[in-house]
């Protein structure tokens, strides 16, 4: 479903894509690869239970969790704009009590429901968020809180799953195979997913339709996922930068999913490309600059869709042209968007900037699900092709083991 | 007022800098410079009479420009989050069909003003929003929609100017010798920044304070915009990113602003350091661990408060210690998030990182205006360290130039 195109000549080792592919899906950590076929269909549907309890008796749903645990379905939400009764807001993602204190003038006094999103339970970010939630929501229902907390969490060990047997929260799993930054197509992503109004059949359809597709492929060296890895991994050698690029302004948080994904599998052993992210045309009016005339060590990828499925809406005519505009009068916004596309994809390219095109098409669950797979995929085998483990993080310890020593942390 | 400290080792050439200085004040879009002390006490009144007028007939204010026409005061609005009977929203900063459905849905029937915000007033994004959300504004007043437009332009001349002057919209001024992303402290940032209630007084306060501390520094080679200059020319010859990061989410656009600013002051003939931005501690669970163990070709610039103004929040008591949080319990969110910020710039200097620090006293409307202050200068002088033009953006018309052809706008 998901096409690649590029201006870079690469050739694609078939044999080697189709070793690490089988690499990949005996990793511990492979689990996400064949999640989309083989997902839990009980808990799905009690994901969709879940949901529906929430959408009946919840203003807000707050989901507390940080990195992988939120950016999937942050991103999804944004892009897809569904319709709900619920709205999802996000806590436990920082320390910042001034961002706290916000989101806790918001809630005022509506109606919520909380999901703890955490595999151990003592991250020290959802911790937190989640003691401070835990209390107001105590204060506001008593005895009835626990009916409204929701645990995404280990399947049987761990902190937050031993809280949640104890207190009779609704529980959900983090599958041990799958991690945090892969994991949005897992209850992590799907029970927020479910109670924001998307569709997560489609989602998860669209997923594994890209899956299929991608392992019948007579020629692995023919996919779209091949190609990407190999050209990241070919401009590599001279290029420090990819800048993640769309024409929908709703995709932002989708990119910060991208930047997540691909930053931490790929960026250890002074290795990786550093990803950034672009939205166009506004930023055209900004970072455009760098990208036409800067520095030579960037490339782009330019993440289109083949059909632009939005509303239409027409520039209006008016009696006189005094904007100059009358040229447009009568055409539709996605043409311009479009033309405004390719014109941009030319002018970078002719600023001796490659530029890569990743092209679904629509924006729809099904698309965005596919595109999610395609993503997780790529990045996989992008990091194998560095010789890197796509699939750990150990320079995140850094920080917190500094942060516990000076906290006074037990042990630290 | 704000402070710079660094782990670098440089010689700041004061002559030098005063020299550039000098250049700056002098140059024609230099404007920016004396600002905050020359500014037109008459229409900052005018724009306090208006936002009153807008405050009390308009539920919404949508602003309508693209670039250093909105990404200030949206950034502003964002960090200090103030108190106002309209909400701010933005328009014409992308050509996203998707993106312009959803705005004029959230407006749906209510009561609006629009700020439209553009030097000539023909610029594609935000005169084709324009068109659309006069129409709209036209529907529902009828004759009296004039009274609800309000137009920041060219003082003379110019499409928007001609049709404010026909159509009798209240007008303010982008003036001559400064450009879009340096405009923030003008009619182009105070007015939405006035209708959201942000203290006007106190950001340019803030901002005439920056500079007059720093023209009456004994030695320049010793103030904090120097110094950060200085710093990032001698950091360009061996790295290609630098990354704003702060603790508090809500400067997510501030450094949106950031990136524009110097990523379009500096990025021409094949120079400058690519500008990326992250928001911790949320980043350090995604790219942290690229910064921490990535390609050593990056350095951080950390954007501190020596005072954490916020509202208080104590981690909660709990009867059993599941969580392991015990030992942090009734320490408040800002000790928390201070250790983290600490944690941070010492791990990230053991990977190998340099990490520069900028601190401005508290979060506040007079800090910020001291920092944008800060910034402008800093900017100005490290592109001419860099030996580019601070203040033009020729590789803004290669997109255009492109799209106009193809869209057949005569002439192209």
């Amino acid at each position: 479903m998901i096409e690649f195109r590029s201006d870079q000549n690469i050739k694609v080792d078939a044999e080697r894509i189709s070793s690490l592919v089988k690499a990949i899906r005996q990793d511990p950590m492979g689990g996400w690869f064949d999640l989309p076929e083989n997902y839990n269909r009980a808990e799905f549907e009690n994901i969709k239970k879940a949901a529906a309890k929430i959408n009946s008796d919840s203003e807000y749903l707050v989901c507390i969790g940080i990195g992988g645990s939120y950016l999937g379905h942050k991103a999804v939400i944004e892009a897809l704009a569904p319709v709900s009764p619920t709205k999802v807001l996000y806590a436990g993602n920082s320390l910042s009590s001034r961002e706290l204190r916000r989101l806790l003038v918001e809630l005022g006094d509506a109606d919520f429901s909380i999901n703890v999103i955490s595999k151990s339970g003592t991250t020290t970010e959802p911790a937190v968020a989640f003691r401070i939630l835990k209390q107001k929501l105590t204060e506001k229902y008593g005895d009835a809180a626990h009916e409204r907390i929701y645990a995404t969490t280990d399947i049987k060990k761990g902190a937050l799953h031993d809280e949640a047997v104890a207190e009779d929260y609704t529980r959900f799993v983090v599958p041990d195979n799958v991690g945090g930054r892969y994991s949005v197509l897992t209850a992590v992503g799907l029970l927020p997913l479910a109670v924001a109004g998307v569709n997560i059949d489609a989602l998860l359809t669209g997923a594994a339709d890209e899956c299929r597709e991608f392992l019948s492929a007579g020629d692995l060296g023919s996919t779209a996922a091949a190609n990407y890895a190999t050209t990241r991994a070919k401009l590599a050698k001279h290029h420090d930068v990819e800048v993640l690029a769309s024409f929908e302004p709703c995709l932002h948080d989708f990119e910060e999913w991208w930047k997540q994904l691909f930053g931490e599998s790929e960026g250890k052993k002074h290795q990786g490309i550093f990803p950034a992210s672009v939205v166009y045309t506004t930023d055209l009016h900004s970072l455009g600059q760098y990208l036409q005339e800067g520095r030579r060590d960037i490339f782009e990828t330019m993440l289109k869709f083949s059909h632009d499925n939005s509303s239409e809406i027409l520039v209006p005519t008016e009696p006189e042209d005094l904007d100059g505009l009358g040229y447009l009068e009568g055409r539709p916004l996605t043409y311009l968007n479009a033309t405004a596309e390719e014109a941009t994809i030319a002018a970078h390219r002719s600023g001796g900037i490659p530029v890569l095109e990743i092209i679904a098409p629509e924006l729809s669950a099904r698309s965005v699900g596919a595109l999610i797979f395609f993503f997780e995929l790529s990045c996989a085998l992008s990091a194998k092709l560095l010789k890197v483990n796509p699939f750990d993080q150990p320079g995140v310890e850094a920080y917190k083991n500094n942060m516990f020593h000076l906290l006074g942390k037990p042990g630290f």
